[in-house]
């Protein structure tokens, strides 16, 4: 078994507009030292061992469903798990 | 300027109905092998060096505004950008 941690943020290029309000919201709750947010996602997969590559299960796990590679960049993390 | 990275995710004991559409998404789409999802989000802050200490800060944040603490925890990185 292993734990996938898969981290989905926009494109550098790609305008944040619930990072932005976000900002708003932190400069006029007195935190004026934010000077910007970025908001992404982040997931946890656990998934089994299997025939196929672990690699290119996740990768095309995140490119068909998790991200939207046209806006968002992905990255990940592998953690083999020891059954419980 | 620092760049503060911040995960939440949903408590251990909170369902989360929408890593379970996610889960069943894939498995449809002939991905046996994922058999748990769980989705939180992920957060890029700017923050510039001021007279409070950056920890508290990030704590008081967390707690306002980002995470719900009655369901969700949440974690922190800390990384120091130097100004381009």
């Amino acid at each position: 078994m292993f734990k996938v941690k898969v981290y989905v943020t926009l494109r550098e290029s790609v305008l944040d507009p619930q990072g932005k309000a976000v900002t708003q919201s932190l400069n006029s709750l007195n935190y004026q030292e934010v000077t910007d947010v970025r908001i992404g996602k982040y997931m946890e997969l656990m998934i089994e061992k299997s025939d196929r590559d672990l690699d290119e299960v996740v990768n095309e796990i995140c490119t068909k469903l998790l991200a939207n590679p046209v806006i968002e960049d992905y990255r990940y993390e592998v953690e083999e798990c020891v059954a419980q």
